[in-house]
């Protein structure tokens, strides 16, 4: 397999390089305390028989089986008791004819001894302690109540074999056998070379005004790597500066069986890891056939093995999943997880017509228990929504429960029609009630108390709009009511909006007039949020009531038209000094310390899909909606509709 | 709930028992790096805005949308290049009327500008540097190509509730808000006390001639505490002295949320923690209607939970993953794991009548493609098959994949009838073969060639009897051919086999004669093992011979009725001087450093179910015993049969 990176290559292709690496691993030896987890590298033979000795499985007494002969109810047979052996302890007597032990369960059976009596089938007569005897009142045979030394695990015996999993059974057998180190097979190295000026590791001062954001990849594909067997090495950022770069690069190849470049997505940095692993190694391949995986290199760098991912976050993910991720339980002896696939229905149609392989990111919401879709009963079903449009780039993240694959001949999927999910992971969950629509601190308080809800904070429009596409259970609106599709309201709350303004209200704002009668700087939301559209009303009422025309307005507010996402979002700008007045909460206004103009109090609904009311997710958030009036009584401005 | 130790209690007692012990976890606060696989213990909110900033999501040029209006291919507007911006610096430019900046994807918009145009609709005119012009070929929109602050992720947004666990997804999201530390519960502490003078930690000397066993139930409790999300705590063994006993308890409660003891099947030793916890602490319930439950105590002990569990270790960790599992898990607030139960088939009958819920640990065979039980068709099925009756304590542990519940009233399971299995974890695999029969050097190398093989060295006769009965794949035995029942050979290799003596053979040993004739301790296998059925056979011969019968033969030799059950067992007896001469074969002497005397050669055959031939599992073995060889030459005495 050579360089062949002008087309596109095919998804195999990536596969085939890369399991070309060859990342097998290293054997190491761990305490069995430790081991739970890890794999075993070879066969582990006993060493020593389990139990080690001849062993009483009762309580009772150790004899001679041929002196019980004939002995029964009527005619017991008598021994004289000549000592007792405890569990633990060297039995320092040895049983003649007519002698029995009194013996424990677990106990050494003494020398002379052949078969235990249980005590049940005994009666102790005679003396206390010297000229004390048993009668003995059944026939024994001898091995009787024996478990013989090695009966459980016999030295020389094949006890676990290589390749097998330490679980608390395998280590309750090693345990037995006295071991307390075990081979197990290394977990392969892999570094994680992040590049880009502008990412800034979690902790670290960020400083926004420079361009400068967190590093999501580095943290996420460590983790994801730890999920799959690996030992993750995380590097410092390398930066876009060749030099340096090649440097981090050399190292992490040294040190690593497989290292994993990701992070910027300017063409830049890829460009310098590029020609780093064309000069410097060997180039395999420069792009799959693969939807998201254009910008993905596979190669070969100082005897390391080299994966570039790419820098957007959910592609990242999907792409080492897919392609990277069993590579590396392979080299650490892991099976591929089982559970990892569930099946499901499309929640609406999808069209695509690109020609490659489509690694569709997709959520999860469970239909009611009687849902039809276009027809096709879907009852209870696990329905499946796209999830790479329209969600930011790191929400995705936590959207996205697996992947479809949309193959390249595949121009549409029919909503109802059926698709396997590849998990991301085995014990991912299907939410239990899925939600869109307006930000809100005290939904944000209720969802607290739901066991894995979904909420995606995308604005009361966007709410209705995905609601009437048939994808989310709920949508929660400040503009609902009059929906052009059937609903049913599970809950509704109030809330007092305003304009937020520094504390003290230094400019002395008094209402939605000094917006459009002063020069002052104004905050708004987004078009998509229902506070705005509350706002464009008040608005639209002042406009009447002073003859003019909405727009006239608006074009003198200066800030109208940019639109801040949440509901902290124009207060912050307030707090941080780019705005005078803000569009906002009483209730955000008080969490963030600044001053407070009321102009009125709108309704929030929760708005359901009528075929999803019985969902239990659903009825379980609408009682704690009618359950919420401790957290109204909390937040500021808060109440419920009159 | 009181004490109501009298009779057994129902099992629901057990769990609410537990519930009420309340093992409710504290909060910690761990680097995200390190929170894989933790619980969030709050909700976390952003703090940040993600991005940042205003960011070009493209590489392009930064300018004002209006001075593009009307722009097209025919007639570009044309712009002065004013600055460059790259991802991670400050632009220290503003765009004014006509101007624009070159700028990369990922980089900060600069003050002035509210568009980005891609590259590609634009062309470089003019000089290199300073008078550079770049003429726009489309018209912009305010807002186009760029993705505003908080677009993604807002400050004062929800992120993440209580409850989340974290794995590589969640983790992206918290590393794109900064977070370097997470409240997360924290895991349960469970102290593990272990009873018995017997015990002995895996590492430690072991004196087996004084009944010393290792410790099975400590580790393998400990594991499964921290499969279920717990912190195990070991506390060193505490024999049954009773003060040491009550010192070690409180200190174990003071230091845990819940205390267990499992280990010891002495009396004494139950005995003793009995009365520690009625007398210092308060005993909710003493034995539970459940086979294997009548030993387990639950209790509290100075503020701690207590739960005792049985000995036998399958019984432990069967008590423990029924009862106390899920109370752990609940605690670290983690959810039950998915695919925990596979749907299966009895592989025979089964019946029972003890009027009390069992659990039966059970093992699982995958049935063969067209396989038919009884007149119910299997093909392909899961089948299931209990695991407690002749297996060994400790090798039980890793035969059992699952428990199988059989209600108080169930009084038979036929075979082919359906049952759910409950596995011990959710990355069980089902055996790909699963063989019963000889013990033998060279299929221990065999096995380890295979993937995920189990194999049961129970002897040739065994082998036999079990796969009649329906429940294995394959047979290994030395007696084979002449079975009552269809098999399909496998395939089958040679052994010599003969007498094993000391280095050297100080006592001259010939043949088996000597252990007629002469007074040497003989050390032979059990009855099981087809070894010995090749001895008898032998001796037979040289009684006929003799012209005496075979009664005689065997009486003479000393040691004859007594059987080790392992292909070393015999010989290590001569190791060891407990014996003068063992059954055994070359290859094992050899591995021993013993000498051997050889008498014949026999054939050891896998005969498979011919239900299962096709199987590929079974089809693997076979591939495996066909491509043999060098295993075999590996092997002194070991060749193809002629």
């Amino acid at each position: 397999m050579r360089k062949e990176f002008r087309d596109l290559a095919p998804p195999e292709a990536a596969h085939e390089a890369i399991a070309w690496l060859d990342l097998a691993g290293d054997t190491e030896s761990v305490p069995l305390r430790e081991a739970r987890g890890r794999v075993l590298a070879g066969r582990v033979d006993a060493a020593l028989d389990v139990p080690g000795f001849d062993r009483a499985s009762v309580d009772g007494y150790a004899l001679r089986a041929h002196d019980t002969f004939g002995a029964d109810e009527v005619d017991p047979a008598v021994f004289d008791l000549v000592g007792v052996g405890d569990a633990g302890s060297r039995p320092d007597v040895t049983v003649g004819g007519g002698e029995c032990v009194e013996i424990s369960t677990g106990a050494v059976v003494p020398d002379g001894a052949n078969a235990v009596v249980m005590v049940e089938r005994t009666d102790r007569v005679g003396g206390e302690d010297d000229d004390a005897r048993i009668e003995v009142r059944t026939s024994a045979a001898p091995g009787d109540r024996i478990m013989f030394a090695g009966t459980d695990v016999a030295a020389g015996e094949r006890a676990l074999g290589p390749g097998t999993r330490l679980t608390a059974r395998e280590i309750g057998l090693l345990s037995a056998l006295g071991v307390d180190e075990v081979p197990v097979r290394a977990a392969p190295r892999v570094g994680i070379v992040s590049t880009g000026d502008e990412l800034v590791r979690p902790g670290e001062p960020l400083d926004a005004a420079a361009g400068q954001i967190y590093d999501v990849n580095s943290y996420t594909v460590a983790t994801g790597v730890e999920e799959a067997g690996g030992e993750a090495v995380l590097y410092p950022h390398a930066g876009d500066d060749y030099e340096a770069m090649e440097d981090l690069l050399r190292q992490a190849a040294e040190e690593c069986d497989l290292v994993l470049s990701s992070g910027s997505t300017s063409a830049s940095a890829v460009d310098v890891i590029y020609r780093v692993v064309e000069e410097q190694g060997d180039l395999l391949l420069h792009g799959v056939a693969v939807k998201p995986g254009k910008p993905m290199l596979v190669g070969r760098l100082d005897g390391s093995a080299y994966v570039g991912l790419p820098g957007y976050p959910v592609s990242a993910l999907t792409i080492f999943r897919t392609f990277v991720a069993p590579a590396i339980r392979r080299a650490a002896g892991l099976p591929e997880p089982q559970a990892a696939t569930v099946s499901g229905r499309m929640a609406s149609e999808e069209r695509y017509a690109e020609g490659r392989l489509r690694l569709m990111p997709v959520g999860l919401v469970e239909a009611g228990p009687d849902e039809r879709l276009d027809g096709t009963d879907v009852g209870g079903d696990t329905l499946v929504y796209p999830v790479d449009k329209g969600s930011g780039a790191t929400t995705s993240l936590v959207e996205a429960d697996g992947l479809v694959e949309m193959h390249p001949d595949t121009e549409r999927l029919d909503a109802g029609e059926a698709v396997d999910v590849r998990l991301f992971s085995p014990d991912v969950r299907v939410p239990t009630v899925v939600g869109v629509g307006e930000d809100d601190p005290a939904l944000s308080r209720l969802l607290d108390r739901l066991d894995a809800p979904r909420y995606l904070a995308l604005g009361s429009r966007e709410g209705l709009r995905r609601l009437r596409n048939g994808v989310p259970d709920l949508a929660v609106t400040t503009t609902g009511g009059d929906t052009q599709f059937p609903t049913v309201e599970v809950g509704a709350w109030s809330r007092e909006w305003g304009l937020v303004v520094p504390d003290g209200n230094p400019d002395d704002v008094t209402g939605l007039a000094d917006l459009v009668d002063r020069d002052l700087r104004f905050a708004n939301r987004t078009p998509s949020s229902g506070l705005r559209t509350t706002l464009a009303e008040a608005l639209a009422d002042l406009a009447e009531e002073r003859g003019e025309t909405r727009h006239d307005l608006v074009s003198a507010i200066d800030g109208f038209e940019a639109g801040r996402r949440a509901h902290e979002s124009p207060p912050r700008a307030v707090l941080a000094g780019h705005a005078d007045v803000a569009l906002g909460l009483r209730a955000t206004a008080d969490a963030l310390g600044l001053a407070f103009v009321g102009v009125g109090e709108e309704t929030v609904r929760v708005l359901g899909n009528p075929e999803r009311a019985e969902k239990s997710g659903v009825e379980a958030f609408a009682a704690r909606v009618g359950a919420m009036d401790d957290l109204l009584a909390d937040l500021p401005g808060y109440g419920r509709p009159e």
